[in-house]
């Protein structure tokens, strides 16, 4: 079994565990140079956190683990095809890559909104069923303003 | 000053301050019932971690403070345009509304990268600059029929 059907299998694995855990049928494995850096099972329920999903918790630990908000050269794990919310964290953490098992229509049989979510985020903001509202406060670009002249930012 | 207003002026001025406290640009504000139950201000690189933006961490702290893990009834005031990851958290928290400041190509000129991501988001998985790939383990699907087998599990 090549590695990556070795880590997705260990994702899969910690996912079937984490539901007799009280946890939802999720898990991510975070692997750099061939070896398992942080790993997270989903825990919305559980901890009362609706952004405690797997892949969001492994990339926070793998943060921890290698103390950098980015994690360029690891590659994410996940038992099932990442949700808008998880992938955005991909971007920002710049990982790699990313492999899963289950597909965004699985996680929809099971149950879960991830398709449903993606089908939003494609329509018009007006169109969306949550209402998303621009208002043009003149005051909105100040943070902006500060940000261009803080000597000491640190861009990401 | 219509309530809607002032709670997004206070999420500009939140983000505004925050760059003076070694944070990102950006603030968020949740509101029910015409009061504020939490606040959020970006802490990426003060804190190491890739997905503090201000409403993920606004988020979890009205979770914490209604003990929920859904928002329902409850409105976002962001001092800008939320991300993909942020507006993924938006749904699953189901969260009534959002009202925003500065858009995606406001932040996109201040140097983030959240129209890249909304870009990226739009491509077949196949097309992105991060490979997302899907590996059909014969074991994908035992983590969902775990949790369908689960009598005592939250449906989220």
């Amino acid at each position: 079994m090549s590695g990556h059907w070795r880590f997705l299998r260990q994702a899969v694995d910690l996912a079937a565990g984490n539901v007799a855990c009280g946890g939802g049928p999720f898990a991510a494995v975070i692997v750099r140079d061939g070896q398992v850096i942080a790993t997270g099972c989903n825990r919305v329920a559980a901890s009362l956190d609706p952004t405690a999903h797997a892949e969001i918790l492994a990339i926070r630990e793998a943060c921890r683990q290698l103390g950098d908000f980015q994690l360029r050269g690891c590659t994410l794990y996940s038992s099932c095809e990442p949700c808008p919310m998880c992938l955005g964290a991909v971007y920002w953490a710049r990982l790699a890559e990313v492999y899963f098992a289950c597909t965004r229509s699985d996680a929809a049989e099971a149950g879960f909104d991830d398709g449903f979510i993606y089908a939003e985020l494609a329509r018009p903001a007006a169109d969306r069923r949550i209402a998303m509202r621009h208002l043009p406060l003149t005051a909105a670009v100040r943070p902006f303003r500060a940000w261009a002249e803080w000597a000491d930012r640190t861009a990401y």
